[in-house]
Parts: C-alpha cells; sequence; structure tokens
C-alpha cells in the first residue's frame, strides 16, 4: 500500500473500488457528495504535470473550493466539524501555448467530523470518479489512501491548501 | 495603436496611464474597483504560456469571477446592467513539474452599463496593476485596448469565458 500512497492514490482506489463501498456503508463512514460546491469560495488552483510525483494521482489542473465553515478554519488555522473542501481535479490540454480545462477527473473531498472520522484526523476523505455523485474512488482506503499523506500536515488541521487572497 | 490590440493589452496601456487617468475621470467612466471579487462565483480558469500571442499582455494564470448579475448573463446570454466579470491574472511560476499561482498581475474588470458604456457594448473596461485598487491600465483607453478584441464576441454580449459546470 506505500506505493499507493505515494504515487496512485485515486487511480489505484478506483480499483479497489468495489471493496471499499461496501465496507464504507457497512461501517457508516460515507463521506456525502459535496452539493453546489461550485457555489463555494474559491480558495486556490494548481496544475500538476506529467513528471511530478503526484501526477498519476493527480495530474491536470484542480480547484479548491470550501464551504462556509472550511473558510472559517483557513482563517482560523482550526477547522471545526462541518467544514468540507472540495478539490476539484481536471483535465489540462494543453494547445497552442494554453492550458484549458478539460473533463472532470474526480472530485476529491475533505469532511470534517471529529468524531465520526476520529481515526484519520477528523476528516473523511472521498473521491468522486468524473461527474459522479455515487462512484466512489476511496470508500473504505481513506486511511492508506488519504490520510498516510495528509498525516504530515497535522499541524496545520491536516490540510495542505491555504487560501490566496 | 494596432499592435496594442493584438499584442500588448494591458502592459502597453500602463505606459499610458497617466493621461487614461485623467481622461477617465473627466468623462466620468471611471470603471470602480470590483471589492469582495474573490468571493465571487468561480467561473473558469486557464494558463496562457510563453509563446502565446496574448502571453505579453495575459501571461499567467488567470481565473474569472462572476458576481450575481452576470451569473444571470452567462446562464441567459444576455448581460444585464449590474453586471461585473473579474479577470483575476497572477503569475504562473513553474517548478518540480508544477504551476502554481504567483503574484497578482492585474485585476481586469468588464462593469455592465448599457448606457454609460454604450460606446464600448455597454461594458466599461479597466485593469488594476497588481494589488492596487487605485492604479489604472486602461483608463480612457477601452475602445482600443479592449473592445477592440472583444467586440469580436457580440453575439456572446461581449463576452469570451463561458461558466464551467
Amino acid at each position: 500500500m506505500k506505493w499507493v500512497m505515494k504515487t496512485g492514490i485515486f487511480s489505484v482506489a478506483i480499483l479497489t473500488a468495489g471493496t471499499g463501498l461496501v465496507a464504507a456503508s457497512s461501517s457508516g463512514n460515507t463521506v456525502p457528495y459535496p452539493d453546489g460546491y461550485r457555489q463555494w469560495q474559491h480558495v486556490k488552483s494548481m496544475v500538476i504535470q506529467a513528471g511530478h510525483p503526484l501526477h498519476g494521482a493527480f495530474g491536470g489542473i484542480h480547484h479548491l473550493y470550501a464551504n462556509g465553515k472550511a473558510m472559517q478554519g483557513y482563517k482560523a488555522g482550526k477547522f471545526p466539524d462541518g467544514a468540507v473542501i472540495a478539490f476539484d481535479l481536471l483535465e489540462a490540454p494543453v494547445a497552442d501555448n494554453a492550458i484549458t480545462e478539460g473533463e472532470r477527473k474526480v472530485l476529491g473531498v475533505m469532511h470534517k467530523d471529529s468524531k465520526k472520522y476520529a481515526v484519520t484526523g477528523g476528516w473523511g476523505f472521498e473521491g468522486f470518479v468524473g461527474d459522479s455523485k455515487t462512484e466512489r474512488a476511496v470508500g473504505a482506503n481513506a486511511a492508506t489512501a488519504c490520510f498516510g499523506c495528509h498525516t504530515a500536515q497535522k499541524q496545520k488541521g491536516y490540510v495542505f491548501s491555504a487560501y490566496r487572497e
């Protein structure tokens, strides 16, 4: 599972989505799809290109969106329960010296609930494949597929991104 | 002025900002700074790289943000008075196979007021330099520096961008 954590977080997790879904449902820890996240606050963006260690999992252009409670968290450095951060990853085709936005690859979600997700720093992690609101890429594998990397950010509430003014 | 329209919209306009400011003020057509635009709806993003014909003016990563009336416009195809679109252009440094967001280069603004800006399709155009809310890059040169290109988009209300779901 080490390789998954380093280079193929979502893409590899997809391979085990069947099992993951069952496990997630039976444990009751299913992270909800973040309805309306496109209307949330745009936090920041980044493009991950070929050759980057995370290109297999996160290659493309991504935007982070935060709900109101997550914005409180970015400002306070501590995220309250109910905070949700959406990681919107799109293809990033390059043509004529410009990078544009293509199809959605995956919508990553971090959902704060200190009790429900206590084993992963109080955050539930999920990835919704493409434009699907139901096809899950992480399921019960959040501890290894997501938290393995996010745990390094403990001092920042397990969150990598920072709000760009 | 033809070269300005094709390759150096904001950067060249900056050179004439002094004159522009006076003219804009005296005509009363000063486009207001779009306070709070970072909390507006994120419309779409794009990266313009070296070699692109607009790199001189718009090189970097840009995000478009729309206020409520501009969102009505994107959906209806016709922008009501009061619609404001912000074009947030940041440096886009490339390192370790990733493109991140750097300093703000210019904040472009389109502000709809059919009467006030009748000569430029009902849109007022301005560019605020860097993080400044007062240093203007367009001033009285909107017709040549901005509308020259935007006029090609007449069928889409003079707007280039489209809302990405």
